[in-house]
């Protein structure tokens, strides 16, 4: 399918572009969405491991967002210790098209200033 | 050109979708990229026009920002009064596809926490 750029409607509030981009807005968003998608069903831990940088509380902050617009299943096992492990959606799974097109552009581009 | 995610580098540095992440980190830069891909070469009064609520101190460190980063080319005429239109380059051109993904997935899925 492809989306013609000049027939976007005016109202930028209904541009689905907007709405994507409205994913973006997050500092680790992408980047939990990305690791999500790479590996399927994560734990907790693991997760916090493939990500530089990122606190409990950020990761735990960005997981809750991400569950609540349907992007994340949380899934928790009553085990002792307690086992948590997060999987992405379909609706997740299908920015597959926009992390492979960000990766043509970054291969092509992705010198800062080039 | 397909990009298969489960190839990509362990540093994230490195990555290319790292790279056009960056990109999308202030919060008017997509939209002023948008708008020149979709215009061409724009004035910057015109420019502001088209995005709501961006400020002209924005909307000038954001167009510097792109210039900087060989995205937008800055021309000046000396006309009384001066006139300066902002012009994508092809590296901003080519952002086509990651709009166009954008796009596709907003469209399906645009609802928020649909």
């Amino acid at each position: 399918m492809k989306y013609n750029i000049d027939d976007l409607p005016e109202d930028i509030a209904n541009c689905p572009i907007y709405k994507t981009m409205e994913l973006f807005q997050g500092k680790w968003t992408v980047w939990v969405l990305f690791e999500l998608n790479k590996n399927g069903t994560v734990r907790f831990g693991d997760l916090r491991k493939s990500i530089p940088n990122i606190s409990n509380t950020m990761l735990a902050s960005t997981l809750k967002d991400l569950e609540e617009r349907g992007l994340v299943e949380r899934i928790q096992y009553n085990e002792i210790p307690p086992r948590v492990e997060y999987t992405a959606t379909e609706k997740a799974k299908d920015l597959h098209i926009v992390f492979e097109a960000m990766a043509v552009w970054g291969q092509k581009h992705g010198t800062i200033g080039g």
